[in-house]
């Protein structure tokens, strides 16, 4: 299916996805009778950050005769830390160098800027929206890494599923838009979705978010759990005064408990002000989903018991006591 | 293969990447009877950048009845401008929606980035290096994004197939750890690679740049076709001075064809000033796997002939004489 | 009354708002039997501006055996530029130097700051909207000092009765508080309002701007000349985006006459952007009202044919041919 | 006295300084029948500073059949606390909106600077020197707001009424010019002030500083209170230096307690290092006179009984335990 | 004289300013039989600026079996230029390229300066006046840079001789305390000098400088050539107004001709505003004097014609045709 | 030997370094018989920093009949603080007021310079290397002003004796260039120094710094005291990484105790970040060579016992408990 142009786990497990010049090294080693040779490579972070995306890789790398030492997923780890550390012959693995730094350096941006986002937010919920910025192929890989990061939910479903989520109860603009009253669309959701599902409902579409959102609760009667503010730049975005206006206006209006649900354009700086002014719960898209990645390098540094390193880096094994065996199946080093 | 947790095309296909608030979506509209309502939807870009995604977003759509309107890829957009219109019934595409964003977000915040590059290196030619920050699900997505952007070729392997590029040839520092010489490594690397491959050396590894640049273009005597130069910063990275040196002093060794290839941590201002100092050809790695999605929204702009727009934004089709009809399968709207 | 503490222009014309320092000069002069000495003071602006207060400057001085020179009112004069020449026995006039350096520095620093309104709004009219951030006594001289600086209009109805406009038409939120509804107070206001007074309804007091806008056009029937926007900080206030959806949403709906007008936190750099978004008028308060006086100095410079300064000034007259005389009744000078 | 554009107590307590629509407002809530609704209406500080004008609001409402609650003068208030609420028919006191908001917000504007300076001349006694940079109706006003907000005296013959002070002693420029020698004008002052005025003599006239306060000292022979140093930025601005260095030359001559007040351009800053070189008393123009005013907005927030309020805005009395009644004289509120 | 701890000319020559490990170096050629090896050195500047010291460069390099090529002083040199080559046998000049570097980098330095400031008062005169502000033994060296960048005279003795100037004249603060007043030293002054040499006194001393400048010019009855304001930082230094001040009542009191000197404190912004103001020649003393060094680099690039440099270097001559022959003593290399 | 132009200690001695304005004072002092006047100067310093140069001027200062108070070398001074005191007739030692302040303020601004990458590199040794940024006849003072301020030793020849210094061991560019290879060079160098010589050995001028610094332990076999790294800006400059990575692949090559010398291009930024990093030995030459003199300023005081000053300064002895009496020779003030 080469018109989507993402690669499948089959073709990431054959080498396709790496680096054109790892094509070469397995026959130069032949040519020199150097296939044979064991060697160890340590992977570091070029900065600081949270580190996600060990599990995918130990499953990458699992079919491999192969031993993996690595770090915990969701550790906070410094500049330069080694984070996983695989000994081997090199002909069995460096193909994968390319995923193996492409799987923990994406997974680890997301997973760095989820946790500024939901420290930001504690102890409110802060839920994964990112979908809708990143190639469907590794949405719910980003979801996973925000959830590794401290996020209570994701949108997407395969996302949602990974954090143990029911589809969860919201709505799109669209189906406003086809309805074409905020209290109609309410109603039938209302209705359709399973009772346990928590009502969410989007004020922002047709009319003054404060009033539809008071339109809305006395629909609902009741069963309203929260309604969500999305308003844009256009119109100003969502401030920390119109949540307070809207809690004050619900809560003047006998609904008291009706969660006000924000998402559109988050940050840190923003999430805070808006805390304050009592937001229950965040979805945050962007600031997540654009996260630089965590740029990793993996450096050889022992072939057959020598400890070697390109200029620019110290030979030989690094220390770091925090590393765990996960994968113990390398032949033995000769040294 | 759920150990690789990236989704696949059928996944894709299967709505499974989407939001999970579409999927009520469908049963409210049953329940309104709205179902066979036909809708135009309109896609547009937040920010100025070079389109690209829209192939494979294409691709996506096309075994659905809809009507897809689109700009060309590569195609610099503005701010704001509509790249893409969809008609057709809303449960018929309303699924894809995530997974539409998320391709031309992404994609096209790719093909940005490798333009502002590629206009920074011109005429010398720029190639994406970017795999290994990203996950490799999507590295030939990415790499497919720059070359639309400009690049003129890609480091993963179903990259350099799309830019019709045979594997190209450079090699790892591992292999030049393994093998323990520079020169060993390149008299192997020269009797193993087909003779049109282009020899292409690594030079950091072991000893002063401008040195074993010499004594590799010794070594193969007339073949080798570049040096390449991905110092790493902890030596300072590579400056306009080195690559002047290396070009002066090959120059004077009798070899002033070889070329200079640079790689690590390249930006336009570095690669404006690199290019001046004689650089050959550049690999653009982070700049490109780390640039922003270009977020994209996507607006319910009519339904069933009638104008509407949720607040924000104005109802009704939006003009753009550059769209152009891709797909053409969708129900007549009624008005 | 001195509930109401501001001088009433008898108290002015007596002298009681002068500093207290001028009031044991004239004894001194006596004692020294130097009272009946003539004297050329001058009067500079210690930055570039726009002069106003002129005309009520000559009002002042009218009654006194004094000769003045004055510059027009609403010329750009620079920094230093002697504005005024006032010649006569220094008892008769140094009473005054307070009063005389206070009307024209306050009103030239709203005439200025109402000039930069006006140039950023140009073709588009600016009123003057800043009664409420100064003391009563002084807001038909604030909106005065703005006309000078091209405004074309003025809230206060001192204000408006300067610039020849009849009691203009809009309302307060606190109108359409007390009524409840929007289309109510705009119908009653309708039928109230002389034929020829334009309608200009105030819109985001209760619902969205967009959807009150069409709710009031289609009340008023036709008649309806502008709406008005003054959407709060709170709510993100008054956009670029809110006017061009509001202007576009009136068009289709069939009203595409009706402007939009705008007020609340103006500055230079928001006009210019709402402007170009089809705003029709503004109204400017805080940046008016809120001008740094334009600071005057009025320095001795003649005694009685003999040229003086203190310290950091030139000796004698200075030279500006724009000076023309205005009051001509001072006693001749000796030299 | 049309000639002196300003607007008489009169005139205010008519309303003629209204914004002009509030004029309208009154015939509609007639036609609507509205016009006995008794309504609240909430005064609050758009940004943080110190509270004046309470005084002379309230003696602009007391003929009115309203009842008031406000916070006291010089009070430090906080952003959008709210600082006066106003209780009666709306027809009864909306016409003064304009003026109300005006008074608080220009008076708070003067007293919030007059406490920045104040706090950093501490404990060096602050002088309010603004008059000749607002007009004259208004100088006593802002002299007052000065005092209000910590200043001990004022420049304004009303202004110094208002502090209890004598006109205090100190000459202008002119009047040394005049003369033509500082020395024979400090002793025609000298002979011509009550005994138990302050003797303060303006020093940078003619000559050095430091040799004129030496003149002037011997020439008073110990009557002398201060010299005042007003030194022009043409001529270097008054320095700490100079202060240090004219103290000194005071002291060494037999003066030492010959005190140093300073005026002309003084910020906190400039306050801070002149106090620090040994200066008796500040007099402050600009700082106070050009202070932005602190912006007041006055909201209804209660009709009959029913809490209101503009859309961002909270519906309902804002509580304030600091608020106490002033005046008393509204009808009921039904509700 | 060890107790002035400068090195003497007979020292320099000696080598005794050279690096230590110059020292060695001859012994170890030796050692290695290579002492007669004839070796190109070249001297670039690592910043752009004017070229100084290459006379005195000469004069040590003169008396030694060298070839000298070198630019021009008062030459425009750009970042990286060659400014002089060396050849000969390394043994019989290494010692000197500490001493070689020294003079070139600070005389250029302070060249750079001077011909900042010359270009910023052009046409007005600028004197060096920066001998206070360096150790004696090189304040000529220092006065004669300046010269080279444009001065046209300075004020150390020696300095002034190589101006060919005739020590000029003006006074120090210290004299007029000495005298106890102006215009005695200033006519004391005048009957000592011989007729030609242009009366300049100094009017900061005692009383206001522009008082004192009248004073002054009266006493020397139309022999003053110029004031001098040197005002102190303590006094607000020298302003552009008190310039246009002094000038303005010299010019009143019948001395239009009288010049203004000005020292203190000079940059090329300061320079800029008082030459507007009038002023007739600048004294420029701590811009020049605390100029950095144009650091200097010397490389060798042949040994026997063979090309050669240090990593980082190109290997052999570099084009300059701009360099001309200064000395021709070196014997021939071989290759 | 004019060649050089710098002054000689016999023309500084004989006051031909002089401001020639000093010339004619004396003339004019006997021109009113005030030759014999006994006057007190006062040095101070414009900006804190730590005073030298005090000893060179007490040796200038030494055969003339005055006395002297001054505060000690090497000690910490404030802004305006009094460094040295100057009691005599002012035609005994006026003349030499350029040169006195000229020592104080280059060697005082050298020290402290010196003084803050002293403290930066703390407790690692700094040496002065900055004699190839200033001209020769003042090399050595700076060095001596730098050992004054903490450096450890310095490069010039005289410098180093001033240490104390044996003439130390490195080597420049220029002989390793001659040679050809670095290995060859260190080995002459070591058979030619004497055994007390500590060795240094220069590593980056013909390879990679950690292959050239293996290679240069192996060859002194245990003699190797430290190699220096002096890598030039276009090759990156020395980076904490590269003497990172230089001491742990001479530690794992078995010469642990070698340590690293750095120079080039430092501040106390740069030293921190290398110290850390393990430098053993800093040579500092342009942050200490090109540091601004600490300007000073003479003020006479006191005449025949008469508190004197000019205006701006305060009349009379400053008081400072620090200054001791180091020349005692002057004839008694009369007053
Ligand atoms: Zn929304
Ligand atoms: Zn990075
Ligand atoms: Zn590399
Ligand atoms: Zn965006
Ligand atoms: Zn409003
Ligand atoms: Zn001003
Ligand atoms: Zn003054
Ligand atoms: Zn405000
Ligand atoms: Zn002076
Ligand atoms: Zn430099
Ligand atoms: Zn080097
Ligand atoms: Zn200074």
């Amino acid at each position: 299916d080469r018109g989507i142009r993402s690669a499948t786990p089959e073709e990431i497990r054959a080498g396709l996805t790496a680096d054109v010049y790892f094509v070469g090294t397995q026959q130069i080693l032949q040519h020199l009778h150097k296939q044979e040779q064991v060697v160890a490579a340590e992977v570091f972070a070029n900065h600081a950050g949270i580190l996600a995306g060990v599990e995918e890789t130990l499953a990458l790398l699992a079919p491999l005769p192969v031993t993996v030492e690595a770090l915990e997923e969701g550790r906070a780890v410094a500049e330069k830390e080694v984070v996983m550390r695989i000994t081997g012959r090199y002909g069995d693995f460096g193909l994968f160098e390319t995923a193996i730094l492409g799987i923990l350096a994406s997974s680890s941006g997301w997973a760095t800027a989820a946790r500024e986002v939901v420290e930001a937010a504690h102890p409110v919920p802060v839920f994964s929206f990112g979908a809708r910025h990143v190639h469907p192929a590794v949405a719910s890989v980003m979801d996973r890494a925000a959830l590794v990061g401290g996020a209570q939910g994701a949108s997407s479903i395969l996302g949602a599923r990974q954090a143990g989520e029911t589809p969860s109860g919201t709505m799109p603009h669209a189906l406003l838009l086809m309805v074409g009253d905020t209290v109609e669309a309410a109603r039938a959701y209302d209705q359709v979705m399973p009772p346990e599902a928590p009502r969410v409902v989007l004020v922002d579409t047709f009319k003054d978010e404060a009033e539809e959102a008071i339109r809305v609760a006395e629909a609902l009667d009741g069963r309203l759990g929260a309604i969500r503010l999305d308003t844009p730049r256009e119109r100003g975005g969502v401030t920390p005064g119109l949540v307070r206006e809207v809690r004050a206006r619900l809560k003047q209006a006998g609904y008291p408990d009706v969660g006000v649900f924000v998402s559109g354009g988050l940050t840190p700086e923003r999430i805070i002000a808006l805390k304050e002014a009592g937001v229950t719960g965040f979805g945050v898209g962007s600031y997540i989903a654009a996260a630089s990645p965590l740029d990793m390098t993996m450096d050889l540094k022992m072939v057959e018991g020598r400890p070697v390193a390109k200029r620019g880096r110290i030979p030989g094994l690094t220390d770091n006591p925090h590393l765990t065996v996960k994968l113990a199946n390398a032949p033995e080093m000769r040294g």
